[in-house]
């Protein structure tokens, strides 16, 4: 029986068992090389149209630990410019449609991952997930999101697992997930995609806290109570996610800059000895303060360390699906 | 006995047994893992001056089939600018001479592979192939041109390989090259190298369509009959290999633009049903019309899938060559 | 009994017994693959903040031959900007703090190797390296410099087993390390490290030669009779160690461009006929002549290919210490 539902991972809807799933990302966490077999002679191409740490190390060690090749491309820096828009006359700055370099690549490796930001000009646009969509229509094998324009799911996979761990034992666990300020317009896609999980897994009280001008699309919120009050939000919470996002409805836009959003310990004097969580990169003292992540309430490196291990449970059912 | 004639692979020149050659590259494809001790604690560099997605991927891939190590380098994102007049005095924006790179990367390799494109200011310049040359001289290791100046030798044996699996029966094949537009100069090489493999293969009829003040340097095309009527070479053309190419005699140069060369159904029309091969990146509704593209005679994406199975057999030729 | 007496390599203060690490490395020169079990299932990462090509390509060769798994990641290139500052509000170009980058990247890897070049814009920043030591005091793993702000240790270990092979038999050897001519400030760290590694290890008579103003910190000259007049430090030398500098006291300064210290054939005849030495990459005509590197004299590119052996007899060490 799979763990996922689809043969592509870029939401929590491709998951057929959100508890298995997550069940396997521990297992792999205390049995990296287990499976070490599963990907013998197989391959993932890792395509990044944005730039990336976590994300890239850690899924091509995933692939690793499963005995895979895992081969890193920078799309436009290795190669160049793709075009994605159907009809296109290419007489411009791109030189090779994605209905070329996608079955192309489907050809070479076993499984794609792919990377590719929103631009924050047209909502409709971002949230049609062309460039996804698009790869996932021409290339013929089984996707994985690197982050999209509106999801990044291999991080609330990750997110979730690092939850389980740290609230072994509790009976009952209150999560919020607050914005935080910064400096420039992010996507919404990491905010989006805590969402959606942590309201398809049911096991939280699950509140969001945003300033005016910052609600998230409902497609994604639905289930959890969003509130406008932060300190209040605060109460009792045994995890806070932190995150910016720039708006969704006016998009791309940073309707206020709320400072005083900032995560302290004097806010968090408020909660119930919360945990910490940030996707990182974290801007210091601008999302959130020195004094919370050197505290020992931080579990933002521990968080990213398990990135390892949600990439190599999906792979790992991925392989399994497709072999 | 080996397939190749030299101890490199720069040139259909180098080939002692062309047939042979493509014979073990389908028998690649049909068993990838074959040979995968072949390569067992031996290392490949893949030097990249220049972008490239294809050769990149397809090169690494064939490597990681025959059980190497594929070390890939893009000499100038990766390093510096590199050194290869004789006698420089160095005080300018090169920082190593190619008579200390080369050694020094051959002794960390047992193959290497190296792109580099021409500048397309000075023909003899180019046509003198002296970045590859130099490589060649002073790395003392066999070399793989993972396109040159002036030829693209990978491209062409899998471009043949192409045709006799979807030629497969066929007595007598028609194979028209045709020039076609593109918005910017390009180098000869796919052009050239394809010229001179079709011809030292020599069973096909070859026909070359170009406008005129495009004529390849004879040197590759002797044997192919050189026409500058499209219309007329497209008659009972089974493959058309579509490709733009800038002046070999006005060098550089794009002596007229000629739109109305482009593909399209109407043209293929006029042929025997043919297939439409293209060595990508190909400009859609430029070099290519999306009709032809998303059509079933376009094999331009099989095509590119075949580049693993040309180098692999490159390579391990080679390999046989040096234990 | 481990060759190494820290934890690290960083400087020459971190080896236990020098002429054992020399030994090693010369045994992997003979064997490269006779310890290929040993880093089975164990990463190393190699992060760039700047360019290299040895050092890169030696180092993933190294690791490789031992069985480990090799990540390249260019810091800025891959990714974005770190911030190293204690205390720093993040509302600049820096994404993210070297106090959650470490920690991270050390949950991946089991070693991990960094590049960082000095700024040459403040003495006592640089040789604070406050970099390297960041990187070691967050990521909570074994840490190799792959070239810091002040030494270059792989460079230096390699140096030494050039000279020891090259050296055989010979009872009393005279090593000179002479300033050479260059276009533009260079760090001082390979001569730094150099001289520190040579007086360590305590086998040769060593003179440096430099012109007045390019006097290297006495932390790591002290041993070395420093000279300023490069004909008389020529004689009976029987290596000369090549490499440009920039001022140290008037700190990332060049007092004079003194191109007459190029080495040229007339002075190399003062010498007892002496091995030519650099690290690479060299300017021909600027630091060296043609005539020099061209010659049988110069074992450069030699001294470069022993650059694997150095990196791995220290990532075996280092694999030791942490199983």
């Amino acid at each position: 029986m799979s763990l996922l539902k689809n043969n592509k991972f870029t939401t929590v809807k491709d998951v057929a068992d959100i508890e298995g799933l997550m069940g396997k990302a521990l297992h792999y966490k205390s049995n990296p090389f287990v499976d070490k077999d599963l990907g013998e002679n197989r391959k993932i191409g890792l395509l990044f149209l944005n730039p990336s740490l976590r994300t890239r190390l850690s899924t091509q060690i995933a692939a690793q630990n499963l005995g895979m090749e895992a081969v890193i491309f920078n799309v436009d820096k290795d190669g160049w410019r793709l075009e994605f828009e159907d009809g296109a006359i290419m007489n411009g700055s791109t030189s090779e449609h994605i209905k070329e370099a996608a079955p192309v690549l489907g050809s070479y490796f076993d499984i794609l991952g792919i990377r590719s930001f929103p631009t924050l000009q047209d909502q409709e646009e971002d949230y049609r997930e062309g460039y996804l969509n698009a790869f996932i229509q021409y290339c013929g094998k089984p996707v994985i999101s690197l982050e999209s324009a509106t999801l990044h799911p291999l991080q609330s996979l990750t997110d979730l697992i690092t939850i389980q761990e740290e609230a072994a034992g509790k009976e009952k666990i209150k999560v919020l997930m607050t914005w935080a300020p910064h400096v420039k317009p992010l996507p919404q896609c990491v905010a989006n995609s805590f969402a959606e999980w942590v309201n398809a897994w049911g096991k939280a009280e699950f509140v969001i806290a945003n300033p005016d001008g910052y609600n998230l699309s409902v497609e994604y919120t639905q289930g959890a109570t969003v509130v406008h009050n932060q300190e209040e939000a605060l109460q009792n919470a045994d995890f806070i996610y932190v995150k910016n996002w720039s708006a969704y409805e006016e998009y791309g836009m940073m309707p206020g800059l709320h400072a005083d959003w900032m995560l302290t310990n004097e806010k968090l004097a408020l909660t119930n000895n919360a945990k910490v969580m940030h996707c990182l990169p974290v801007r210091r003292n601008v999302e959130l303060s020195d004094e919370i992540l050197d505290s020992s309430n931080s579990i933002v490196t521990k968080e990213a360390g398990n990135r390892v291990w949600a990439a190599q449970a999906v792979i790992s059912e991925l392989l399994k699906m497709n072999s």
